[in-house]
């Protein structure tokens, strides 16, 4: 590019030099060098009318928290196109919260046999019994809840008050979550409180089911699941293990498939907590490794969870994620890593490290656009973020969402998917929230059709799937993305 | 670099590798690549352990807003070492407000002759005069002021609410300032409310005097002050134009290097508000040459000014920002460009725009991080950025500074000095607040001497000084930082 040339020239900078210049760094953002077709381009015009009126509107949702933002959100043109739109695949979501609270709470606690205890740090444990459970050290006196329901008698504020503990969601969020660790605090008392539900065997498969409908009902054909594979509990007291776990999810989504046709299908990343210690992990990981040999088409990989920034770093367990190679078998890793606000630390080496173990993917990379040999190593071997923009705004690792580091990889196209982490807990359902804060906050206004379209297509090229399966998923989505573009134009 | 090698092993990666990778990130950071003599390795480790200490703290300050921050800043060792290292040049601060408004009002506005009248909108205006001054379209009563604080009685309390008409500063900067509009709107009332008293002639020479003294207590020893070279009054009515003030400004710098030896110097950035026409910021530039001309050690070159999101864009101005080429002489430019949050607007083209017309430097540069082709060509051409971090968090363009773009322009050893932007509407004095959030909370952890040693370096490089000078100022420099150095191993 002969940029030098006219900066010598004794005149006002050429117009059309000018453009070409614009041109060339928009051509470099995500999606930037997607040709559009004629249609596509006139859907364009009018998203960016659109997103014009959105932009200058007061207040600009990005720039909110999320729960504030969500009821504007829900009211933009933006946002119903996105809806609409066939998404591809969902990448990055947790299995403790995969579907709505509502759901949960109107549907499965409704259900005989469900028991209820609070515990002394106002919290909630679910449990379904044949009988009253015992008391445990954390619960004392468990209630049978179709009993309490009644007894209370006001069912919709006792049921608004159960799914107060099951999600992040609240109208102040400012005022309960002044930091970090008090938003991560409700992080996990949530996930434990809906433990007690979710890990009942009948109640999860319905819940895996339940997981995919909401998925596709917002144009998502494929699901990789980050899970723990907790054991399971009949009502006679029997306990599941993970293997059934895996068993019943392959099987749930068959079924899915069955009912739903346009639906490719799903797979799961075997979880572990950061919290473990090295043997513990050691363990896990070769029982990551048996399971994906039992299950090749389910089990895409291998990650550790748990918030990074009190939690061990990758490289603490450096024996432990060897061991594949040491044993020459592959587990593909799929790693959280700079999930982080501090820099220089060792939580921000976790981003390199998951480079040098081989990671796929990088769950949320949040500080990826500081570290810019991490940054040329990611993209030169395609290894796409995974980019939850709504969580890291309610984790509180930035307020205004257009300062979201991601506005620097998005700028320069980085290999990059969008998801949505845990959509119950922060009141969202499949990805439409995510993509509209990544479209509209952190696109900004140069964000385009063309971006939308190399997102979604990335969710398919980034995922675990094999070729030939990509290949189907492409088409399916094409198929899909042609049928959204005639639809609305 | 063999990088690629050592992921195909089938084992660990290699710790010395990993080490060698970290060390090659480390080095691409502002200041990566300084050579430190062994007593700054030993104030670099010293420094090192101040700030895991200062990293740890909850709360931390950078991520607080400034107005909260600043106490527990004034506690940090870290702090109190950076106003004792030797910063080098101010780049980026306004005329307006140079000098602390405590001094202002216990000082100034003790003088004689000085009035004040209260407006309609709770602002307050001043003026020197022999007399009682005339009504004004905003100004209906103008009271002696030495009167007025006599009847009050409690001159503390009086001074303080004098102080808040002419700061930001407040300690409740989120309930007062919930938009940027808001803090805008203030901004611009405190601007007003201190012309009446800098703009009287004898105070403005007291006012520079005193500006360049704190700046050197603040260990500072060379400024580029942006002005627009208001018109000045004498008591008497008499109105002094801009080459008056240009020339008040160069006797008062004489003077204050005359007492104090260890300054370089002060220039002039002559700086003309956004707002106005096309015609007039022509007549500005065909000014602003004219007084380069008069004054060729003083003024250094030319800037517009104000609020970038609601005012006229660089391009819009192109045919004013054209005449110094077109009449083949040159005025160097050192353009606010990129203050703001959106993308893809015409204010994000600012940017682009002030490297096509040749900008010195860049103000602020705010949004270029996400400008992948804007950022390379400035690196290129070696056009440095002025981050003035505490500038863009009380404007409300960032709340974390962790979260600040130039995190990632740091980390590449993107060309950059720091400074203070409006010193006095912040509160702060000198550069030592607006280093510590570069340092601590935009560099993080791995941000160390070597950083700091080449910030304060490269505010003499690209300041507009002519090579001699900078020679003399460098070697000013190295002699009070190796003095630093000595005295505080
Ligand atoms: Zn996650
Ligand atoms: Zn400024």
């Amino acid at each position: 590019v002969p940029v030098s040339m006219f900066f010598l020239k004794r005149r006002m900078p050429d117009p059309a030099q000018r453009d070409l210049l614009m041109r060339q760094e928009a051509s470099r953002q995500t999606g930037g060098r997607v040709v559009l077709t004629a249609a596509e381009q006139k859907l364009d015009a009018y998203l960016h009318r659109l997103k014009e009126q959105e932009m200058s509107a007061t207040p600009f949702p990005p720039a909110l928290h999320f729960f504030k933002a969500k009821p504007l959100i829900e009211k933009s043109p933006v946002f119903k196109l996105l809806q609409k739109m066939p998404k591809g695949a969902a990448l990055h979501i947790h299995s403790s919260s995969l579907v709505s609270v509502e759901w949960l709470v109107k549907n499965i606690t409704y259900r005989p046999n469900c028991y209820i205890c609070f515990t002394w740090d106002n919290s909630v444990r679910f449990q379904f019994s044949a009988r009253q459970p015992f008391p445990r050290w954390d619960c004392f006196y468990w209630q049978l809840l179709e009993t309490l329901r009644a007894k209370i008698g006001d069912p919709t504020g006792f049921d608004n008050s159960l799914m107060q503990h099951l999600t992040l969601f609240t109208e102040d969020p400012d005022g309960q979550y002044p930091s970090q660790d008090v938003v991560w605090g409700k992080f996990e008392k949530a996930f434990i409180a809906s433990a007690g539900l979710v890990t009942h065997a009948p109640v999860l498969k319905d819940y895996f089911y339940k997981g995919l409908e909401e998925l596709h009902r917002d144009n998502i054909l494929y699901l990789e699941l980050r899970s723990g594979l907790s054991r399971t509990y009949e009502l006679d007291g029997t306990i599941h293990d993970k293997f059934w776990t895996l068993k019943t999810f392959q099987e749930v989504t068959k079924k899915f498939i069955g009912d739903h046709p346009d639906f490719l299908g799903a797979r799961i990343i075997i979880s572990v907590h950061r919290a473990l210690s090295i043997s513990e992990v050691k363990a896990a990981v070769k029982e990551a490794i048996q399971l994906q040999k039992d299950f090749p088409d389910v089990v895409a990989g291998f990650d550790m969870v748990g918030r990074e920034d009190s939690g061990k770093s990758l490289w603490f367990f450096r024996e432990a994620l060897s061991l594949p190679a040491e044993l020459g078998v592959r587990l593909p890793y799929f790693f959280h890593a700079g999930e982080t606000d501090d820099e220089g630390t060792d939580t921000d080496q976790n981003i390199l490290d998951a480079l040098l173990f081989n990671t796929t993917r990088i769950g949320h990379g949040y500080a990826l656009a500081h570290h810019p040999l991490a940054k040329e190593l990611s993209r030169k071997r395609n290894v796409a973020v995974e980019l939850c923009p709504i969580s890291n705004q309610v984790l509180k690792l930035v307020s205004d969402l257009r300062n979201h580091p991601a506005t620097v990889l998005m700028s320069e196209g980085h290999p990059m998917v969008i998801s949505a982490d845990d959509p119950s807990l922060f009141g969202t359902t499949g990805l439409s929230y995510d993509f509209y804060q990544a479209f509209v906050g952190i696109g900004g206004l140069k964000a385009n059709l063309g971006t939308l379209k190399e997102l979604a297509a990335n969710s398919i090229t980034y995922s675990s799937l094999p070729a030939h399966l990509k290949d189907s998923g492409r088409a399916m989505w094409q198929k899909k993305w042609d049928a959204f573009i005639s639809a609305n134009l």
